[in-house]
């Protein structure tokens, strides 16, 4: 039954954008918040508007945070380099959290997004969170999601008076291939979605982003859809 | 045993003025960090750097988060007024969450103080949370900052890699007399704390705020440390 409001973290990236679509199916009204946080791959904020547009959301917020003022990551600290990497499996079987991972990023966003969502009247908070391909993060994990599930209902007036915030992470245990799936069933378009840490377009295709975004489409057997529009656009010009 | 570093969420007013001092006493390092989040007092940003530079921390940081763009209080939207009171009982004495209530404020609060304690290897947050005089804000309330620190573990590269976070809130049970008491006794200095939901100095007297704080050094017997210092002021120009 669609009978609510749901908003959703957009990025910009595939995950968040499959997230997008999945609850556009699920609930009636859909409201998109993303972040500008000082992030090296900045113009994926224009880029989640674009995305935000075309999935004609009910509202499209950009929140300004700057993370990059705390750094701590190869996202938000100019002088870390972002890895360069051959192989997805090279990703995947890094050990400990990776030098993107940025410090507490998801509880700061969610907890600006239940803010938000209180003003707004909305109780369901949507990401694209996963914990499969990036296993070292540990603010993409079910565990930390449920934790702040019950702080943002507990420090919130929509909690106390009988609203309880639901975090939904469709894509928490999807491999990326199996993302991009779920969300070509549901007619995500991906061709605006940019993942490349570097913020590149054409993408770098050496940040860890890059690769295990490039694996999945090839275990999928297609061709990026994404790299499909830049090179419609390039033979135009 | 000092033998830790402490982080203290500093607003600039009597409360978290107090648990720096009390953070003082009981961590080896003390910093501060403030928020400039749009609010109404926005002058309080500036006493909290005056504050935390005479109790000598070992860095202060001002982070701006404008949570006026999200709204939904009397403190960061413009066109809600601001509560006029009589008496401290017709504060504590009103049903519900007050107007003055920010979204989730101390939860976001929490959430960036908890990622830049990260970066800089500190695991104890203090606030000057308190229950007891506000028991409206959900946000103020351990049942709430006990569901906090868990997040910020759970979700932190400190809480994975075994350094759990730690929130200290000294006040959570003290009335606003106690709260004075305590922080006279550890040689807080009250003289630049400002209270004022309006930003008045001398104070407006008439908000949720001043009038609690104006009931609570009545009751003490003493003469506000912060209307001393404007009669002193305006003594001498």
């Amino acid at each position: 039954m669609k009978s609510q409001e749901a908003l959703v973290i957009l990025s910009g990236g595939l995950d968040s954008t499959t997230a997008l679509y999945w609850a556009r199916e699920r609930f009636k009204r859909v409201h998109t918040l993303t972040f500008s946080y000082g992030q090296s791959h900045e113009v994926e904020v224009e880029r989640a508007r674009e995305i935000a547009e075309r999935a004609k959301v009910a509202s499209h917020k950009v929140f300004r945070v700057a993370l990059n003022e705390i750094g701590g990551s190869a996202l938000t600290q100019a002088d870390i380099p972002i890895p360069e990497r051959k192989s997805a499996s090279e990703v995947i079987g890094s050990n400990g959290i990776p030098i993107t991972y940025v410090p507490f990023r998801n509880g700061i966003f969610l907890s600006i997004a239940a803010a938000y969502a209180e003003v707004k009247g909305i109780s369901h908070l949507v990401g694209g969170w996963n914990a499969v391909d990036y296993s070292g993060y540990p603010d993409c994990r079910r565990e930390f999601l449920n934790a702040m599930e019950r702080a943002v209902t507990l420090g919130s007036k929509a909690g106390v008076e009988g609203r309880p915030f639901t975090i939904h992470a469709p894509l928490i245990s999807l491999s990326k291939a199996e993302i991009i799936a779920l969300g070509l069933s549901l007619g995500a378009d991906y061709s605006l979605t940019l993942s490349c840490y570097r913020g590149e377009d054409p993408p770098c295709g050496r940040c860890d982003s890059c690769v295990l975004r490039e694996d999945a489409w090839r275990r999928l057997g297609f061709m990026d859809h994404a790299i499909e529009r830049v090179i419609r656009l390039r033979s135009r010009s």
